[in-house]
């Protein structure tokens, strides 16, 4: 690699259903120099998140698209290697929206300085960065689970489902996950100590398997998915149920909006809440839940899975993966050694 | 009227799709004597409202059907005429659950002493009663209202939308109102002091009437009828909006689960709070409730129209009426003569 190119993966034409390779173009720009009160850095892993659908669109969401043309967005860790920006020094291990491309400029405000760990640095992309903090906020901020309460998680074996139901378990929750493979299903019972998982591929029905799983209703739902699943779930909530809505994954590459039954009579005979979040909103926060995800995994009572990919070039095909379910764990692009 | 009898509207079978005649039956038993503890009241008004097609129906709600064969539930206003009860006199006007019938028995808790009042006893169901209450507290405790907010409630013209559109107009708000007819379009804008009405039967496209009325986007909506008008609402919730699921009566006489666009991705990216409610989570504080709405009414600050049905025989019929948006203001069956 020579060190004088900056690599990067642009956004080509705004993607018509699933993101194709041709939606993206790879592109070479001299590694830029720090001016006064930035800093230089190196990416090492890129972080692929469902969200990023959602940029790469024109439609309205809660941040601006991607300009065609611009560099996709992503959140990566890299080391910084140049700087004239004070609280940012050669060889501090970053965390900001560093895009996908092997150097980007930053300021001081725009990247976080990763405190010494016994850590991967990649889990700043993951367990302890904004998925495990979008799992510890939206499931006890906005799930608002009580010891015994049933709590099902849809993406169950994802960066931040996966999350989500390890900690409903620590705080005395029935967990139950639904999860796209039986690998994947038996991952999240016997590794993550879930005490049920529904393989949505492959049940005949999921409202009965819910059933099953779920046989006092469901007290909170944390849901990634949208779709079926969640149209399943609706069915079966219990009284005063809250549902936090982190994601539709199910929805984001469809043509047409996704249409299925109502669900406003399941929310007001059970008064039930339902509740769209986003982790930002718990920002200043960010230090209690990354001390309290690290220290459950230090105490072996959180286990944490990546799937990594090799080569900033192959991001768009892992983006590809992530939206088929085809990742097992959470998904990061390893761009260069440290 | 012959005192000794006592006719009653019974529940002869459970509706498919709209409730018509045949599912009611008239029976006449005698008129029963109080044993101790209980008291004997003569129903005068009768309430009509739309969570009765719930009570007619087997499928799971907040509370168990009319058993075939059974006296139709429902509010009502009577006067006790004979009592072993303290605290009930006869004499006294009460609001209760007495149900289709002319004659019902009470114990003192199932009853509510009407306090002396220059109102119609009548008001005791409608924005002095339930009704009234649940405008209260499901716009200010769900709704959540803040001056300068857009508030849009459906079903405006009728006794709970009237009632929020006014509330919140009282607290600073601008306020829209969906109907089902350009009469009660005028009556809302021209006697409430709605803002704006949307007659979802003429309006050509909902959602863009409901642009034009909301510049800014829907801050709270509070929802009486589900169907393509929430749909459309959803679509243009403002950031952190609340909706307060009240009812959907669009759905009730539907022989199939309503279907439509999902509002998942609409609830996320706004980050918006959907919420069912039930009034009687705020049982405590209904004294609140009405002493304010009492006081609104005195001081001109609020209108009340009511939609008076003469005998307990046409009551079916008067349900019928209110599931087709036939009547206009809150629908009570007057049932005797005080």
């Amino acid at each position: 690699m020579n060190a004088a190119i900056n690599r990067q993966v642009r956004l080509a034409a705004r993607p018509v259903g699933m993101p194709k390779e041709s939606d993206f173009s790879l592109a070479e720009e001299p590694v830029p120099e720090p001016g006064p009160g930035q800093a230089l850095v190196r990416v090492l892993y890129l972080s692929l998140d469902p969200y990023m659908r959602g940029r790469m669109s024109a439609a309205k969401s809660y941040a601006p698209p991607v300009a065609i043309g611009g560099v996709m967005t992503g959140g990566a860790v890299g080391e910084v290697v140049r700087s004239q920006a004070r609280g940012l020094e050669p060889g501090d291990l970053v965390e900001g929206m560093f895009g996908w491309q092997e150097y980007a400029l930053c300021r001081r405000g725009e990247a976080r300085v990763l405190p010494a760990s016994h850590h991967p640095p990649s889990y700043a992309l993951g367990i302890l960065g904004m998925p495990g903090a979008t799992a510890y906020f939206g499931l006890l901020e906005v799930g608002r689970p009580r010891p015994g309460d049933t709590v099902v998680v849809s993406a169950a074996s994802g960066a931040v489902g996966a999350a989500v139901g390890q900690i409903a378990k620590i705080g005395g929750c029935r967990v139950v996950g639904t999860v796209g493979s039986d690998e994947k299903a038996a991952y999240i019972t016997d590794e993550l100590g879930f005490d049920a998982a529904i393989n949505y591929r492959t049940a005949n029905d999921i409202g009965a398997a819910l059933e099953e799983a779920c046989p006092t209703g469901i007290d909170v739902y944390f849901d990634n998915v949208g779709g079926p699943t969640t149209d399943a779930v609706m069915e079966r909530l219990a009284f005063k149920a809250r549902v936090a809505v982190c994601g539709c994954i199910h929805h984001y590459n469809l043509t047409e909006p996704y249409a299925g039954p109502s669900h406003l009579r399941h929310i007001l005979v059970n008064r039930a809440c339902v509740q769209g979040f986003l982790v930002f909103d718990w920002l200043d926060r960010y230090p209690e839940a990354f001390a309290r995800l690290a220290a459950w995994l230090d105490e072996g009572r959180m286990t944490y899975r990546e799937h990594v990919i090799e080569g900033l070039e192959n991001a768009p095909e892992g983006l590809g993966m992530l939206f088929e379910g085809r990742n097992f764990g959470k998904l990061v692009v390893k761009v260069a050694e440290r």
